[in-house]
């Protein structure tokens, strides 16, 4: 653990990533802690896209479709975010939403586990989850029943009836780090399905589906994959439900054979038959481009980086900080988080607009959290000392309280 | 009706949307005649992605959400397509793919219908649209009954059972345009409502939904609106509809406080509930670039320039064509048809192919249709009479036979 800040200059200088952040163009002086919510740019992704735009779209038309594969791309980006969350290639398809993936596979688990009608999941889950499972309830009337359950309550709420238990990998306001493989298994003993939300995670730590035996997953790919503002999200389905796999959005995409314009719908093999409308080219390419900076990174490596940037964060806070007020709102042990820290602050709005002011941004979350995220790629040791440094000068001087920090809406 | 040559150059440059083709960046001679299946390249498309990249993402970071309005773009881009088609501003919003679109809003029909079960629609429809519908029959099983007739069968389909009549105003295929007044009228004067599919109309024709009293409608971004490769799509509900409107799929951009992060959804005010995930921002920023060709365009010139440039190429190919063995597969009267026109040739994939060589692109839909899309803002006369005389030699020289234009599978 670093002792000063000429240690994390070290720490820097012999990081394996070390090259990594090269690839990602960040404003000069900016320590940018907010790669959980909106991974930063990629390099790379500004030449596909320029690529994409002015070659393929502008000059090549139509027929990029075939000629540049763009029909391919669900399956070729889905593909590469697999060695990422431990599963096969043709296990993972990027597609839609994340929010719309999941509906498909709630949908989806229904059928796959006939006769069971409960879905299992906890409060305080990213609420994208919970409403999907509402929208599905109405939906559905009769033919589902939720269980929204803390954690501590899952033995209860797990029997015979429930076809899915539904949790976010690593928890979106404090970063808490479920046990993926424990928690499967408690599914798996009453015969339900695990579906996992990897929002949080992927890109961030090592994710091993198939170890774990999960079934479904979803996750998201503008936080730590960096493939832009609402890039496409992805699904997984384990190959043993493939073949039972019927999404509800049954879409031309997802068409044995789309080209044929059949009145009758049958999907097609494997998971191509989740994908629904057309892909979105320009914003796959993108995400498809940013994964190039994922290439031949050892996870292991991403995974103790971030957790080194973690642990560092907290200590200095606690070193730097301790009349300040702040509350510890995450685990406090690295390995039962995720790659973000939260910090509970009553005035929680105020102080991180004035550290964003300051050039350190990480976010808000209502009530009264700060969270702040390490994105391993890019972020560095000297980096995390720094933001502390400005956060501990916020602190010190008042600067939140000006009015101009003050939240002037109840909604941020 | 030009005679010769030189009365498409003077046609073309007292064309009052002559100053519009230079919005666009298309390869030099290239005859471009598919832009009802992917838009043209609009030239500030490409100054706005960088922009949205390099320093909306690149620079300003998570922050654009507020400072860019990323967050309002659904609404922004929604408000611009409105007067396309006969609506008000509140009553569009941009979102998700056309598929996506149509699940949600004829699960919605279900709802604004109680007690109604049925929903009707056309068959050789955009196969989208029939999957979507078989996919949510087969999710709520007992709950709907498919009726998929021909139009001459739409009087006995039509009854008080029906809660949705689904429609596509102009064929994928042939081109032909409904009659969206009377049509809609037919399905209120049972009490059914009247879904809309404006993909094949939107930006080549002048549509009135309010006009025509129409329920729901739902079209594509990426054909005559040319916001790019699988651009997000679009979908209308009637102002009268929206308090009453619930979709299906819940995702948290569609409550009324996405920042809150309650636990509980409550769907947003208007059309908002509509959204699902995070908005496609990049994807998002094209189409909103793209529409800029649009501002201060007359519909009604559109559309007339449209019907002008279909009856000519349809009488080029009666003139240059005669004994080439092409049928009609689309209506007589420019009236009666959409933006595009259709042929049937045994042998189309060949001769597509053929013609696609010699510089003049359309395209193919199994099993004979060669299909040609004039898209006014950019298709000019004069390439209108030379995709022709093209035509006219790939026939006469046999050209299409040659191996290489033949296919080689079933599929395109």
């Amino acid at each position: 653990m670093p002792q000063t800040r000429a240690d994390c200059i070290a720490l820097d200088a012999a990081d394996p990533l070390a090259d990594r952040r090269a690839l990602f163009d960040l404003p000069d002086g900016l320590i940018y802690l907010d790669g959980n919510s909106l991974g930063a740019l990629p390099r790379t992704v500004r030449r596909r896209m320029t690529e994409v735009v002015d070659q393929q779209w502008g000059r090549d038309l139509i027929g990029s479709w075939n000629t540049h594969d763009w029909i391919g791309l669900p399956q070729r980006v889905g593909a590469r975010i697999a060695p990422l969350i431990g599963a096969s290639p043709t296990e993972v398809i990027a597609a839609d939403s994340t929010s719309a993936n999941l509906f498909k596979l709630a949908a989806a688990a229904l059928d796959l586990r006939p006769g069971r009608r409960v879905i299992v999941s906890e409060p305080g889950n990213f609420p994208a989850d919970l409403y999907i499972l509402q929208g599905l309830k109405d939906l559905l009337g009769d033919r589902v029943e939720l269980r929204i359950v803390e954690p501590s309550a899952l033995d209860d709420a797990l029997d015979d009836s429930v076809a899915l238990l539904l949790l976010t990998h690593v928890h979106y306001k404090s970063g808490a780090l479920h046990d993926m493989a424990a928690l499967t298994a408690r599914a798996h003993a009453v015969g339900a399905l695990a579906l996992w939300d990897l929002s949080h995670s992927t890109g961030a730590l090592e994710v091993d589906l198939n170890g774990c035996g999960a079934d479904l997953a979803v996750g998201c790919g503008y936080k730590y994959l960096n493939g832009g503002p609402g890039a496409p999200a992805f699904l997984f389905v384990a190959e043993r439900h493939q073949a039972g796999f019927r999404s509800p959005l049954t879409g031309w995409m997802g068409h044995a054979k789309p080209f044929a314009f059949d009145d009758g719908y049958e999907p097609a093999p494997g998971l191509t038959r989740a994908l629904c409308g057309t892909p979105p080219v320009l914003a796959m390419s993108a995400l498809d481009a940013a994964l190039d900076a994922f290439d031949g990174v050892a996870l292991g490596e991403l995974r103790a980086k971030s957790m080194a940037l973690g642990q560092l964060f907290l200590r200095r806070v606690t070193e730097r900080c301790a009349e300040a007020g702040f509350q510890r709102a995450c685990p406090e042990a690295a390995a039962e988080r995720g790659s973000q820290v939260s910090l509970r602050h009553p005035e929680g709005y105020a102080i991180m607009e004035a550290l964003i002011a300051r050039g350190v941004v990480g976010d808000f979350r209502a009530p009264n959290i700060l969270r702040f995220g390490f994105a391993p790629l890019y972020v560095g040791y000297a980096e995390v000392w720094d933001a502390v440094e400005r956060l501990a000068e916020v602190m010190a001087s008042g600067l939140w309280r000006e009015a101009r920090f003050q939240r002037v809406s109840a909604v941020t």
